[in-house]
């Protein structure tokens, strides 16, 4: 890597999970469109294939369009190939295959607890966690060992506990983790700003929004907009749409939605009960609530105009991703390049001293959230510039929120010491305060016996 | 007052709901029992009848026994009368009547929302407090204005925000909130080391504690006795006890516990959750956790082995009491002198520098529990002592527990602003926020409103 | 104001010492150079005369240069004028005269006690503080009333202390300190950056700096440019300049740095002590420290490479602007129009939404420096945005630069204290509290009471 | 070590510095005195003749007094037999020889700087602490490995840095130190309740004081006897006494004393400073002020009425007292029985659950000090009880007197870290920033290595 003016050449990017379709895509899109960085990026899978399709879309980038050949496309045979003296390192990875969160989503179904994604918290969330974090231990120690000063970028759920452990594993590891969720309600605050207060908001990052919380669960504070306070318009909005949801026909258009349908209904109750802006999708957002508010069942779920999407929509989608990558490998299909808005660039970008950003990003808290435990990741704002990322000064979360925060925050804590210790018992305690599980202790024990006996492919490290 | 040798004279005791059965008679009790102290108690309570009882009473304490007549008795015709340069003052009184209580405890379970005791948290807890705390911003301002030095005595529920408002009213005063709970907790330490270690065990008091928590939600973090650790003891007692329960056949041995059952297993279930010793009676502890774990319905409630404790027997035990306090007016029965357990008079002794104690406590969290936020009233062991009572560092509640404590914790703050501002919708906030509260915010609004209407003529500061 | 387009109009900006000739000059010429920002500005100085002198001045720029006509300028003939229904308030004044001034400075060299500003901290700061704040507290009553939500950027000295009072007297205020010493810091890295490493730095603005601690002895804790970390490279140049200093010569240049000589050397003494960058001129860093250090006599100051300014110097000067201004009143001059370096316009710009920015700023510490007091006022690096200034969360001050600057903000608390409850006594007990104060208590009163004296006209608020 | 009835029998106590001539015959005093335990004392000490003859005077205490037969003393041939399996291990060892703490003590003198202990901060207390340290680490792992149970009570100077360094190097050690100096500011409070209220005082402990601070720097925040504040009484004490001290005839009376000399003119001086107690010795006091204040040079020194205690008469002492041993060897003096003042015994009882004990005591802040440093060995109040030392919450310590105790918590935290890195660049960093330095960084060197090399015959493990 060196500068040049104000670029940088030859950046070494290596993307772990690079057969990715979702992700990885996103990012070369995002980099052909950057001029001032090139380089090369290094895909690494453990399906060498599907990364390998990945280098070959990649580097037919500028076949399609000869302006943007910035970036060479390796896929790289492994782990240590991609990560030596990376730049960045990016994670997006899928922990166990789709028989595995099948497991984790639907095997609670038969004990009455549902969930909206399950890939977060909740008890689908804690199994993969389990899945998960170990690998993301090895990469820790990998980084350390190979490219100690890179960037992470990690993209992969469960993303909280991901990042901590990644920390927890390598101290000085230079990590973020990052979600798009909270671009997401600046657009319904533009819709908002529209349709209450006719104030049309040509671009969603002119409203500026302070950040609090953890990742899928994260508040907005403040927000304003040039100066005027989007609070009590957003409270007017919320009012005319408590009952009925908003954006319900949107979300009919196309089947798709179906699976990821979305009336901010949650989201609206949620401000109503607390005063400050939820800012993810109601399907998260209602996993970190208690089970009776939103998920007693499929009909209260149904009520709240959202959906829980179904693993078998996952695989189908997996199935027609695939079924491209083969077409544009074959040059039947030209890859499509178009700001994904993700800020893994952007991110980029500022850390190398090109151009300031702030923005919010999953870190470990060191006293940015006050009353939040030090240590714990948590979402905040943060300032990306040359060599650092500084989160802001949140303050204390607002007492009303705090109580449902910290009963997830402990959680995730718990979580994280189980995989390092590798107890399934400190696991098991996470698995019976999780505000999702109804159940009584023998019963739990019960059904984490049959969700960990339905991914034990995954857990041998815990011994199984 | 004054001192002479190791003793004190002339000690003012102003006792607020002086005409109460149950804490005046433990009060009067243990002052006659103790020889360095002496002076007069004035017993104000709103009905001057029962306090003029009471005053009899207890001057009648040194001709049934002559040996214990170091006190006056005095029934105060206004609480000034009481105060007025008082050292210390006592509070325990009973807002509205059992009517208000029945409303409390008895109208959510139309709405499938049941109480074990309902005067502490919960629903029944909260409109409690919105009846009682307004009552106690008046004595603060009273003593503020009568006796600024006096020791403050709280022995009123709900303790935590009874507390709280007094310091938010007047933050120089020197109050403690005091319970026993704790206390009952020694003694089932005690079964434990006596079945499992063949321990005997004379002074439950010598079994060490470290306390921390809120009160009636509070929990042990350490207990020694004589250098043997009891958590693996109580583990093992946790075992054995966990499904059939401890005590049941005492428990069944009178018809007033047939109301105040507790088979410990609430205790036990949460201990072998969380690690940690919880310490308070199961019918309290319930209320503090998700409904769906302990009280779903009666027969859940029944299953672990504690019961709804009535206003129904709260009605007849009174009764009984007047019948037996008209008695001891007549003479023709006696008042009884033996040590009621509580610490109230030792507390008193310490405060005057006669002889410490370290006993726990519900004071303000300057800092003790420095994971709970500061101001909000915490229960920890202090040390009494000449002229202060100083919190024991308690140190950060561990993080399994500290889940569901900061939910409660952050209820009670906003009652208390509620109280504070006299603003409604600020409890309704604590309402729907409350953990025993499984409805959506519209079934709320009704409940809430329908226990405000049953209690409007105790709720007319708030313009009801 | 209005919004139009990306612009906004009819800004009122109050400018409280609107007759001074450097600040005032210098906002005058950035606003001139803001096409986005337009409107009046209200000067209002204790002289009147001056003021409109200003004005004269500041309406002439659109005759000098047509193509910057966007403000105009009026004095005020009483403050109420100015702040009513304003947007932003600059306030820079002077307290007392250069009468005062000479006593702060120099009447503690007759005690053996040197300074080298007095405005700052030290004895002289001290007394400057108890005649500036009082005026303070005004502006802040006068805002709170007149225009609660306008920003408020202070210029004056003693910085953190004015600051400080600002808030304490009107909590809800939205106000800022801002200084330029760091910048000057950065320019010293990017000479180090260029001599030592050949790197040439075309915008210092480029080098990204973590900043905490408190105005004038501010601390640079980490710096990079383009990802290159500075402190090696800075060491290098400590060790090379530590000796004969650097930038001698540029410091002789002309006669007015004869009086603002500074070296480098205590600023490269100070980071080979603490192995941090302090970043204020060496005149100000001294002042911090304790005397025997840099100040302990004029032949230690002189050793260190910097000077003492005396008080005649700011006299001649202020002649000097004097002239100027009336020479462009009555356009025999024309008033220059050049970026001042300072950052107030752009700040403003950030705080309506137009460009966000990242600056180093003084205001209360809510946190972001965890191990300073709670409310003190800290600088640290900011976000400026559409209604807020968020601090970065700066972490704790490293241990060995604690120790000095905590003995600093308790005294600057004291001193903010005793000019809340105008209680001498208190600031007597800063005074001799000061590390620069070598004098014992007696012959400290002595002193106090003599400076007092000599300012007394200003001090009447005190009961002087 | 086993319970009979409430006595321990068969304790086993590790003595580490056993041939002491002070601290171990106070602790074979005490010990003799406690009849409600027994059991053995192992004596270790790097002289073991003089453990030898420290067993032989231990063994003929029930020769001389045969009531008091309840202890066996062992000379132990290594640390291994003292240590293994101790319930408790006392340490009280001298690191070095009269020369090295000759060098300690007088040669910062030849540079103009006087110290009056030179065991505990400054340069001497600097130089002793690289001494000393090393082997507290060896103790800490030799106590992990063989005894990781035992309460460990440490007497050894520098106490801040010898603590903390054991719980450094053993996380999990039980270990506290131990000072008597708070002991004597309650005399001192004692005879201002005499002379100035005419109130007489039997018990010293009696006087309840909140206590705050580091070893030998301690203050007192609250002190009550019997609910009268002695704030208000000592203030006019020191009012009476500012100017010819207190006590001068007293010091006067035996040639010891002309080198402890103390007429509590430093105490005095910094009550009127600050309004807080500073609870230690004038001799300690002065050392954690800046030099200029107590001790810019002997004559100063006088003028505030206290000494420099020289080596020449620790060197003296040491003899008479090896003198008095060798007679008591040969019973030819008998050995003196009486309560030394000291609080081990008192507190091992405490700890072995027999009786609480509320003293003061040196440990790491977990918060109890919230605004010093966590981790920082700080001296508060404490509560011993059954397997547990938990401290009080002293809350917040002052502005006023935070500042200069802050300046050397950040020293000894530099010092131990570098102990541990076996670094002396971090000990140089906190040698030219002790507050007793004036000297600059060139001078300070060479007086640094000066020290050093007197001492080095102690310092290998640094690579000297």
């Amino acid at each position: 890597m060196y500068y040049l003016n104000n670029t940088v050449k030859e950046l070494k990017i290596a993307y772990i999970g690079g057969g990715s379709r979702g992700w990885a895509w996103n990012l070369m899109s995002d980099l052909a469109l950057e001029p001032d960085l090139s380089g090369t990026v290094y895909l690494y899978d453990i399906n060498y294939e599907s990364a390998e399709q990945n280098a070959i879309i990649g580097n037919d980038i500028s076949y399609h369009y000869p302006e943007y050949n910035n970036f060479e496309y390796i896929a790289a045979k492994t782990p240590e190939e991609a990560l030596k003296d990376a730049d960045f390192v990016v994670i997006s990875i899928l922990p166990g295959t789709f028989d595995e969160m099948e497991s984790d989503v639907h095997t609670p179904e038969k004990y009455g607890i549902y969930q909206a994604v399950g890939d977060t918290v909740g008890l689908g969330g804690l199994v993969r966690a389990l899945r998960t974090l170990p690998i993301f231990e090895d990469y820790a120690r990998m980084i350390k060992e190979l490219c100690p000063k890179a960037w992470v970028i990690n993209y992969t759920n469960p993303m909280t506990v991901c990042t901590d452990i990644l920390y927890k594993t390598f101290p000085e590891i230079r990590a973020v983790g990052c979600c798009h969720e909270v671009f997401g309600t600046q657009l319904v605050l533009a819709d908002a700003l529209n349709e209450i207060a006719g104030i049309k908001v040509y671009n969603y990052d002119d409203i500026k929004v302070d950040v609090t919380g953890i990742n899928h669960f994260t508040w907005l504070t403040a927000a304003t907009y040039k100066n005027i306070d989007v609070f009590p318009i957003y409270r007017e909005f919320c009012e005319k749409y408590k009952d009925c949801g908003h954006g319900r026909e949107k979300s009919k258009q196309n089947w798709m939605n179906r699976y990821f349908k979305c009336d901010q209904r949650v989201k609206i109750d949620l401000f109503l009960r607390y005063g400050y802006i939820a800012a993810a999708g109601d399907r998260h957002l209602a996993e970190f609530c208690p089970a009776s508010w939103y998920m007693k069942d499929p009909e209260t779920v149904d009520r709240w105009g959202f959906s829980l999407t179904p693993v078998s929509w996952r695989r189908d989608r997996a199935k027609e991703l695939a079924a491209r990558g083969a077409r544009m490998v074959k040059r039947e299909e030209r890859f499509n390049i178009s700001s994904s808005g993700e800020l893994g660039v952007a991110q980029m970008k500022a850390l190398l001293g090109l151009k300031d950003l702030v923005t919010n990003v999953n870190i470990p808290n060191r006293g940015q959230i006050p009353n939040l435990p030090l240590g714990a990741v948590v979402e905040t704002n943060a300032y990306f510039t040359s060599g650092s990322v500084t989160p802001m000064f949140a303050g204390n979360m607002p007492a009303s929120i705090l109580g449902l925060t910290e009963r997830i925050v402990v959680n995730q804590q718990m979580i994280v010491e189980a995989v390092q210790k590798k107890n399934l018992s400190i696991a098991f305690e996470a698995f019976i305060n999780d505000p999702q599980n109804t159940l009584d202790m023998l019963t739990s024990r019960k059904l984490f016996d049959e969700m960990l006996n339905n991914t034990k492919a995954y857990l041998s490290v815990y011994g199984l």
